[in-house]
């Protein structure tokens, strides 16, 4: 299978493009890095990126920018990134990566389970990752040719303990188990569901 | 209680004018017509409606411009009227409208079912409605002083039959069951809840 890591040069696309790298073709994607430069802000760098990657079999996304700090300081503007970034970058992947991935192929996005369990200084997140759920949803009745999507929606991660104060008591999702998430939306046959690998 | 409606001349804006108006002092806000008129995609527009209407109680939106169309003609372009309307329109009212609104005051906010339960044509709204939602739980733990912030969740509404033929099977929400989902955020104690007023 030919599979796009789109944030494969983060915490999650590393351990994915590992743990998937011996039975699968991989090519990851990154701002900076990667077999393949682009900035998912941009719906013209998505367009080239799959101009340069070819026909492909599933898209995972592990790519979120939002704004985190405090309440305060939210505005419109801050709010921005994450609309641009986790929210709109996602979509587009999936509106404009459509005409590109091979029939019963398959695109997983990153969501998180701050779109139902909020923690301070996250609204910009809980937002894009509630517009992304909604849009997998929708996605799923609409997409054709047996083209199927969900998304993962972690806890805070094993990896990434610097997020560990801002989710007091939560358990941090393991990254096998982050794995786990991915491969059964990927290699499984689900479309329009919200994995939670836990 | 003094309570700002924003889409006030709208189907749900009428019915809530008219049931509220007798024990409230009511101040209306639309595009176009209404007490006071403000786009709302415009976070200039917020503030001044805010100058004008003054402090308030109570602020309850049904306002929500999204795109509905075939998924093929579904572009980031068509997606930005949600965006920008139906989810962005609603939070600015609220990240603007926290400086205004006195202590103990309440935001209601519109969403909908298609965030879990889609329906062709309505991507965008389901993506809207999922954005809202997770940013009602979100605020809801930032917000100071007493305010408090809901989302009432209907399917398609009694009065706008003519979204009865994109909705199959489903049961319309009554005038008055949506009036049930306002008043219990407005006049009760909840805050941080998506309300399905059936």
């Amino acid at each position: 299978m030919k599979i796009i890591i789109v944030g494969g040069t983060g915490t999650m696309g590393k351990h994915l493009t590992s743990a998937f790298k011996k039975d699968h073709e991989i090519i990851t994607v990154a701002h900076k890095g990667g077999d393949i430069q682009a900035d998912i802000t941009s719906t013209d760098a998505i367009e080239n990126l799959f101009k340069q990657a070819g026909p492909f079999d599933a898209l995972i996304s592990t790519a979120g920018p939002t704004y985190t700090g405090p309440w305060k300081n939210l505005t419109d503007k801050e709010f921005r990134k994450g609309v641009e970034g986790k929210m709109m970058g996602q979509i587009n992947l999936v509106l404009i990566g459509q005409h590109y991935i091979n029939a019963k192929g398959s695109f997983t996005l990153i969501t998180g389970a701050l779109s139902h369990d909020p923690q301070k200084n996250f609204a910009n997140a809980s937002a894009a990752n509630g517009a992304v759920e909604g849009f997998v949803r929708a996605a799923a009745i609409e997409l054709e040719n047996g083209i199927r999507i969900n998304a993962v929606s972690p806890t805070v991660i094993e990896d990434s303990p610097q997020y560990f104060p801002y989710f007091p008591g939560d358990i941090p999702v393991t990254m096998q188990q982050l794995e786990y998430g991915f491969r059964k939306s990927v290699f499984g046959a689900n479309t329009g569901q919200i994995i939670k690998p836990y």
